[in-house]
């Protein structure tokens, strides 16, 4: 009862479905985070539930641990199987399975990717809101808790996830709801699911809420002298009502970086790229009012993006952040780290934030979905120097720290993973128990993602 | 250790806040469903976390059930010691503690009711939109995952409460959030509270998102030829992205006891009643747009209320839903029951519910919160009849069946209580085993609220 007796049993079942080839585990080893590469055992490639029901019931009868892995494209280390056993691909999941105009929903498999989604929907009027900067699977997104530029007004994963069919730790299929839009019928299992980072159980259904196309879209840039002003415009923009689609905040380094990475002339300020959704009046007026607040904290520089053609330029740059980051260190990798706090905490972490990588000599940007009070922090080092990455883990252990101190989380929507499984416990205190026994009742070998999230118990 | 044994240890720690006088048994085993007045066998009134927590701990020690009480206004008996215990009474513990304006949230104790936050935010332009038909207690509603009018804007209590603090079932005290908008820190143990109807723990503190008040407000009423033209007038209107505040269905039935009730004269057919949100223009261009939809769908009988006056009236009509209904049966109490399936099949749904009511010779009327798919049947009937009763239970049993036949729910926000509870293993299959799985590993002496939701396993 091992790990490779786990393995000649999944041969059985799935044959050439299962690899052990070192390029293949290679690549199911790779993160995008500072992790080093940790190849699984064997990766599986399932084609259904029924096969996925099999496959973990196989594994839990072995003992060998199993991870669920979509696109890889985690920033904490979410797919890495760090304890051994199968690397789940769930990417051969990938068919639309049914979509509900009436109902504006739609039923998914998990490697569905949100790109493949929205071109999928795109005859229906119809699209699906969430946006992570990576082309992720759905079911990836949903087990991380995903969100982007369009939580503001769209919500994120945990808003847009109207159900779930999931595989359990000994094989049980269950689903954690039905198509009706709210139900108060038992315990919310859907968003018990949604975030729990594959430690529950593996994904293989999704229905999912979607929104109309807008009848007409605005967007713009403009910059402001501090970040101060912009966070201000922000809360003053939500409390007047206005339903803003995005509002995306950049540091004064991340302009340079546009400027060097674009060759614009942009003011090296923090600016704003904000979006507005609606009626063509609508979104006039939400503009002109947006304008006005803007300007009353100091807002200059604006750029009005009315036709498609300029919105793609102006969410292109904004989506590209990663390599305008990369034109101010060229030759290094970049780490983002995320946090989010309460929007009048906000430009208060961004301060802290700035001060204590300066403190540390490092090259930095900060992008912020500020309409939620969360902000990413893009930092610059080589992981194989240990000093430079001693200073980085310093900085996220510090910005950890003020993050729950302002009354926030260490996470807003990149997820726990491996790194920063740490600050469960701080962040939590005694709710970290209620989680770690909810672990032991759905997963008592823990085999499902083993070694992540929750960190191991003293007691 | 029996809860005789329990309700001496708390007279030592409560004094005269713990009752075991006839009276306040009597009005806490009281209802607003069929079933019979179950009194507890003490009444506890706590004033702070750390009483409520040594109660809990105390009633563990003991073996004594404790399950908590607001206003009294379930309609699913969720508030009844039906195994006995103790009767926590939370409407001392009804301070508001904070009120964030930035950050558009408030901290409050879970006696507050939503009225009386209302009334104290009201200086602040902003305000808390959920509004079950009751004036309950915000502990309740997030217990029962209640919404109401304005679920299809601003959601539900799922969607409205960001955090809680919690009362274990061994007196523990956790907290399931931070005051950041979002996170991806853990699992989300809010949302498994939210909807847990005191089985897993004991709400304490309440933190919710708040609403800016609307710069203009507009509402209407409408008559339509039938249930399917007001149904599929709700369902072009969401599809067009009119972001409707209110969309209320009334079916004929109740139109005619709105007609009796109030003297009206209003065509006896269904009607909806709509309220819009937002700016002066976009409320107008709501309205015109939302106006045309409803008369290509043969809408009919326009009634517009701009002025406030008029507003309040056309709400207070809706709202006294239960009066009106009361006048097609003045002698007989009328039951509410609920269910929820997804849009394109709700007029399916409320066809069905009406043919079988007519089939059983009672008197009914339905209302819906029909952006949602969540509708409400009252019936009338005499509780001391056998024959009525058992006719009501079955028309609630054939309306449960056909929910989840058409991929719906038992209940949209009523809640499951006592009243609900055979139908959690047909709506969940497997699911209800993990539901099982969770309330033991947290409450593994079934203490809190027992006898409630989650039916007696068979296994």
């Amino acid at each position: 009862m091992t790990i490779e007796t786990a393995i000649e049993a999944l041969r059985d079942l799935l044959g050439d479905r299962i690899s052990t080839a070192g390029a293949i585990l290679q690549q199911h080893g790779e993160n995008e985070a500072y992790h080093p590469v940790t190849p699984p055992d064997a990766v599986a490639f399932p084609l259904n539930t029924a096969e996925v029901s099999e496959i973990v019931e196989i594994c839990a009868a072995h003992g060998c641990p199993v991870v669920a892995y979509g696109t890889g494209t985690s920033l904490e280390g979410h797919q890495l199987a760090v304890e051994g056993g199968i690397s789940l691909d769930m990417n051969r999941m990938n068919a639309v399975l049914a979509v509900h105009d009436e109902d504006m929903d739609v039923v998914v498999q998990p490697g569905v990717t949100r790109e493949q989604l929205n071109d999928d929907l795109r005859a229906t009027g119809l699209f699906f809101p969430v946006d992570p900067g990576a082309n992720a699977s759905l079911g990836g997104m949903a087990a991380t808790r995903a969100s982007g530029t369009t939580a503001v007004r769209y919500g994120t994963m945990k808003e847009n996830v109207l159900a779930l069919e999931v595989v359990l730790a000994d094989g049980r299929i269950i689903r954690t709801g039905s198509r009706a839009r709210k139900s108060s019928a038992g315990y919310d299992l859907t968003k018990l699911m949604v975030g729990s980072e594959g430690t529950l159980g593996i994904i293989t259904e999704l229905t999912l809420k979607l929104q109309g196309q807008p009848e007409a879209v605005s967007a713009a840039m403009c910059a402001f002298p501090d970040v101060e002003s912009a966070v201000n415009t922000v809360i003053t923009t939500i409390q007047s009502g206005i339903p803003m689609a995005r509002m995306e905040l950049v540091d004064a380094n991340m302009a340079r970086g546009f400027n060097l990475a674009n060759g614009t002339d942009l003011p090296e300020t923090p600016h704003l790229f904000v979006e507005f959704h609606g009626s063509e009046a609508g979104v006039a007026e939400q503009a002109k009012g947006f304008g006005e607040i803007a300007q009353d904290f100091g807002a200059a520089g604006f750029n009005w993006a009315e036709k498609a053609e300029d919105r793609n330029a102006l969410w292109k740059m904004r989506h590209n952040a990663y390599h305008a980051h990369k034109a101010l260190a060229p030759n290094l990798p970049g780490l983002s780290t995320d946090a989010c706090v309460p929007i009048s905490k906000l430009a208060e972490a961004i301060g802290y934030a700035g001060e204590e990588i300066v403190k540390l000599g490092l090259v930095y940007t900060i992008v912020g979905h500020v309409g939620d009070g969360n902000f990413h922090c893009l930092v610059s080092f080589d992981p194989g120097d240990e000093a430079q990455t001693a200073k980085v883990k310093a900085f996220i252990h510090a910005l950890a720290q003020k993050a729950i101190a302002l009354n926030g989380t260490v996470t807003g929507e990149h997820g726990i993973g491996i790194g920063k499984m740490q600050y469960m416990e701080e962040e939590h205190g005694e709710a970290l128990g209620v989680m770690r026994a909810i672990k032991k009742a759905l997963d008592p070998q823990n085999l499902l993602n083993p070694g992540k999230m929750l960190p191991p118990s003293n007691r």
